[in-house]
C-alpha cells in the first residue's frame, strides 16, 4: 500500500474535512502517499486530482463543506463508469480508495471493490440513516444547527403565541426530526417511520390550548411531507393558522460539532489502518464507542431502527 | 410622572428585552413605578398588566423575543379601540406609556398622543425601515443571523458548485438584505428599492462562470419576490439551476448581538428621560452617536434610503 | 408514590434544567407532584423549597447553569446534617428523592439512602469522570465551547505564528481536554491520567518547527499544572514564548448542545421509571444507547478510563 | 497607479481579511494589481510576498484571523528598517501601500509616507482607540465575542450565586470593557479612563447584596489592573470571595460580525477609492456612516473619548 486515493461524494456533511484531513495525516503517518479526488465519483472518471500533504490539510478540519468538492455521478451508476474510473486510479498509481459518503456513495465503492480493487466506506451524512455505525459524521452539527434554528423560531413563536411547524432534512429516515425534537422541547414530530394521523395531532393541539399553552413547535420531516402542506391541513381540518419555516441546506453547512469533528478523525484513522490490515469492501463506523468494520453492503441492506423510547419522550414531555 | 407603563407591539425584534429592562431601571432609578401592558395594545384593551420590578427584568436582557408578548391589533387601529386603550391606561393610573416596536406600532402611539396622553415610542423592528434612528433594534442581532445561515449555505453551496437564492426579511425596505449581502460576500442582492432586471442577473451569473466561478449566491429580499419564483425565471431564461432557501422566522429570533443590547439599553434609558424633560409624541433613536428624539411622524413620513455605495460595493466586491 | 423532590448539587452543568424540566413533567406525565429544592443540600436542608409545575419548567429546556441554583454543602458531609435533610423531606411529604449532580453530591444521596430513603442520582458535570454512564450530562456542551474557544485562538495564533496553551477544567480527570485536543487539532494534550514529560513535548515542538510548522496549540488538563507554570517550564527549557489562555468557568455555562438536551432529558425521564419501578440507591446512565441503572457507589468507586486511541490520534494527527 | 501592495500589521483583528478581499477586489476591478505583503513590515523587510487574485481571496471574508499574517517589526521603527521597506515596495514596483492596522502599524506607514511613498491607513484593531472613524475593524466582533463568553459566566454566576471578575482586553482604552459591560448587564466596570476606587465598588455590592442580588458580574479592563489583584483587594477589603475569568486572547479570534465584514468591506474599497483619487498619508474611517479620510497622524494625535452616557447607564441599569 504506497499510494491512496480519498474522495467525499453524495451530500456534503460537517466533518467532512475532519475525515479527510485525518485520513491524510494518518497516511503519511504510515508512510502512503495521498490523492484527493475531486468532485466523487464524477471527479475520478475526469481525472481531477490533486495530492495532499500534512500542510495541504492544515486548517480544514473545523471547515463546513468539503473542500474536495462532491457531485452526484450518474455515469458511475452503469458498470461502463465504474471500469473508467477504476482505470483512472490505476493510471494514477492509487492502490486503494477510501469513500467518504452516505449509502449512495457506499454503491459506487461496492461496485468498484467487486473489480477486485480495494475500497473502504467512512459514512458521512447528517441523516444518520446508515447501519453499521451509531453515528455517520455530520448528524450531531446537524442536530445542533436545526436546534439554534428552532430555538429562535421559540423566541418568536412564543412572544407571538403562534403555532410554527418546522421542516427539518430527512427523506426516508427521521433520525433528525427526532433528536431535534426532543433537544428543542418540540410538542410534536412527524416522522416518516410512523404513520401521521392528523386527527391525533389535532386533539393534542386542542388539548394542549385548553390547558393554556399559548405556542406550539412541531417538527415534521420532509419525508412525511412539506411543512405547507401540512399547514394547509391543520387550517382546513382544526382552524389552525401556523407559520411555516424549512430548515433546507442550511442544516447541511457549518463547522462540526466537537462530537462530528472527533467522530470523523476516528473514522478517518480507522479507515487507513484497516486498509494497512489488509481489509477492503467494509465501511469503518464507531459502535458503542468502539472503531469497528461491517461490509458496505450493511450500509444498504442493514435498517437502523428508530429509538422507541426518544419517540414516547416526545409524547411524555411535551404536555 | 408616577407610575409608566411599557409594551411591545407588531413583529417582535432581539433586543426588545433589553429594551423593557432598560426602560423598567431606568424609570425604577427615577422612583417612577413601571406597569409591563402583555400583547401589546391588544393586552391594553383586555387589562392584561404585570408590575415590573429591578429583579422581574433581571436575567432577560439577552433573551429573545418579548416577555411581554406581542400582538396586533386590528380594533386598534379604530378610534373606539384608542379611546378602550386610554380608559385602560387611566384605570391603572399610569401616567404616560412607552411603545417599543415598528412603524405601525408607533401609529397607534401617536392617535393615543393625540387624545393627550404622554407617549414616547422605541424604534424595534428587524427591518431597519424607520427615519429617526440609524439604526432600529433587532437590525444588527438579524443581520448576524442572515449572515450565519448565508455561511452554512455558502459551505454546501461551494462543496456542491450550486447556485444558491437566500429569501431574507424585507417588505417594503432591502436593508437588511443589502447589508447581509455584503457582510455574506454575496455576488447578487435583489432590493426593492433597484427594478430587477433578469438579463442583467443572467448576464452576470454567465460571466462568473465563464470566469471560472463554480458557485453563487443571490439574496433576493422578500417584498421583491419569493425566492422560488425567481428560481423559476432563472430556470426559464437562462437554464440555471438553483437551490432555494428561505430563512423567514428565524431572522426575528435569537439573543441580542452586543450592538442591540446597547443600543436597545441606551434607547429604553433614553425614552424614560424624555419623559422625564416632558416630552410626548416623540420616538428616541441615535444619530450619529447620540440619543435623539423625533416627532413620531418621522417612522412613517420620512424615508430611509439605501446607502449608494453598499450597493455598488456588491458589485465591485462580487467579481 | 405521590411527591418527590429535585435538587441540583456542586458544580452547575448545561443541561442541568433540561433534567429538571424532564424529570418534572415525566413525573406529573405519572400523577406525581414534584418540589423543587434549591441551592442543593444547603437549600434542603434550610427548608428552600418550591412546587414545580409544567409551565414553571416550560421555556427553560436551553437555559444555561440551573433553575434550582446550586451550592456546595458541608454540613451534609457530617450524619447530623444528612438527618436534619431526611427531616425536611419528611416535614414536605417528600416520597423520594432525584439528585442531579457529581460524584460528590451522589455522595450526599447514597447517606440519604442508607438512612431508608429513596434516592436517584442523575449524572450532571462537564468533567464526565463518572462510570455508570458513557457520557455525563454537561460534557458535549463544554466540549463544544472549549472548541469554540479553541478555534479563536488558532486563528490568532496562526496570523501571528505563535505557540498558544489553553488551559480546560479537569481536575482528576482528562476527557475534557482530550475531546476537545481531537476536535481542535491541537498538536499535544496533557493529561491527568498521563506522567507528562518536558523533553518529549519540546522535542516534539522542535520537529514540528523544523518541519515548517509556525504555530502550535497545546491543551493542558487543569489538573496536570496551571498553563503558567507550563509556560514558564517551556521557556526556562526550551526558550519557547508561549501565550496562555485558561478557559475558566465558560466552560460550565451555556445553552446545552442537541446531544446534551436530548441526554438530559432521557435520564430526567429515566430517574423518574426508575423511581416508579421501586428502584433506590442508583444513578441512571445511558450505556451504548440504552438508559440503565447502576449502584451509586459506582460513581466513585469504579474508575472510568480515557480512550487509548484518542490519544495516539492527537500523536497521529498533530504531525 | 498599476500596482499596489497591502499588509496587516500588530495585533490581528477579526475582520483583516474581509479589508484584504475589498482592496484586492475593488484594486483589480480598477485594474490595478495587487501584491500580499506577508507578516506585516517584517515581512515587507525580508521580501515575503505573494500576489493576490479576485479567486485567491475568495472565500477568506468570514475567516478570523489575517491569511497574510501579522508581526511586529522592531526594525521598522528604526530609518534604515523603513528605507529598507522602500527600496523592497520599488523591488516588486508597488506604487502604493495600503496598511491595516492599529496606531502602531499608522506609524510605520506615516514613516513610509514622508519619504514620498504612497500609503493609507485602514484602522483594524478590537480596541477602537483610533479617532478618525467611529469604530475600527474588529471592535464590534469582540465585543460579540466578549458578550457570549460574559454569558456563559452569568449562567454559572448565578447558579452558584457567585461575584465574577471579568477581564477584558484594552491597555489604555476602556471602548471595549464599558461595551461589554452595558451590554452584558454587568453590574460594574473598571475603565481606564476613570480612576477607580475600591471603596465605592466594595459600597455598591454590599448594597446590591442588601437589596437580595445574589450574584453580580464586574467588568476590568485589563490597563485597570488584572482581575486577579482586583480578587484580592475585594477579598481583603469586603471580604468578598470572587471567580475570576480573563478571556484574553478570545476577543481576538473568530469570524467577523456583520457589522465588521461590512465595515471592512467599506473600508477596504474606500482605501482604493482613496489612492485612485491620489490621496496619501491618510487612513480611510466611517464616520456618521460616511467614508472619509484624515491625517495618518489622527490616530495617534487625537484621543477618542469614551461617551459619558455609557458610563452612566451602567450605573442606573446595574442597580
Amino acid at each position: 500500500m504506497k499510494r491512496i486515493g480519498v474522495l467525499t461524494s453524495g451530500g456534503d456533511a460537517p466533518g467532512m474535512n475532519a475525515a479527510i484531513r485525518a485520513v491524510t495525516r494518518t497516511a503519511i503517518y504510515n508512510d502512503m502517499e495521498v490523492i484527493g479526488i475531486c468532485r466523487g465519483y464524477e471527479g475520478l472518471i475526469e481525472g481531477d486530482v490533486v495530492p495532499l500533504s500534512v500542510s495541504s490539510v492544515g486548517g480544514i478540519i473545523h471547515r463546513g463543506g468539503t473542500i474536495l468538492r462532491t457531485a452526484r455521478c450518474p455515469r458511475f451508476v452503469k458498470p461502463e463508469g465504474v471500469r473508467e474510473g477504476l482505470r483512472r486510479l490505476k493510471d494514477y498509481d492509487i492502490d486503494a480508495l477510501i469513500v467518504v459518503g452516505g449509502d449512495g456513495s457506499f454503491h459506487g465503492a461496492y461496485d468498484l471493490c467487486k473489480l477486485g480493487f480495494p475500497v473502504i466506506g467512512i459514512p458521512g451524512t447528517i441523516d444518520n440513516d446508515m447501519a453499521g455505525t451509531d453515528c455517520t459524521i455530520g448528524f450531531d452539527t446537524a442536530c445542533n444547527t436545526a436546534l439554534q434554528c428552532i430555538e429562535k423560531l421559540r423566541d418568536t413563536a412564543s412572544s407571538h403565541e403562534r403555532l410554527f411547524l418546522v421542516e427539518v432534512m430527512g427523506r426516508g429516515a427521521g433520525f433528525l426530526a427526532l433528536e431535534a425534537a426532543v433537544a428543542a422541547g418540540a410538542e410534536y414530530v412527524l416522522l416518516p417511520e410512523v404513520p401521521f394521523e392528523l386527527e391525533t395531532l389535532c386533539k393534542k393541539l386542542r388539548y394542549a390550548h385548553d390547558r393554556g399553552k399559548t405556542h406550539s413547535l412541531i417538527i415534521v420531516a420532509e419525508g412525511v411531507m412539506p411543512a405547507s402542506e401540512l399547514a394547509v391541513q391543520l387550517k382546513d381540518t382544526g382552524g389552525y393558522d401556523a407559520r411555516i419555516t424549512v430548515l433546507g441546506h442550511i442544516q447541511r453547512g457549518g463547522s462540526p460539532s466537537s462530537f462530528d469533528a472527533v467522530l470523523a478523525s476516528r473514522l478517518g484513522g480507522g479507515a487507513v489502518e484497516a486498509l494497512k490490515r489488509g481489509e477492503s469492501g467494509v465501511m469503518v463506523g464507531r459502535i458503542h464507542g468502539n472503531i469497528v468494520t461491517s461490509p458496505l453492503q450493511v450500509a444498504w441492506e442493514e435498517k437502523k431502527s428508530l429509538d422507541a423510547d426518544m419517540m414516547s419522550l416526545i409524547e411524555t414531555l411535551g404536555i
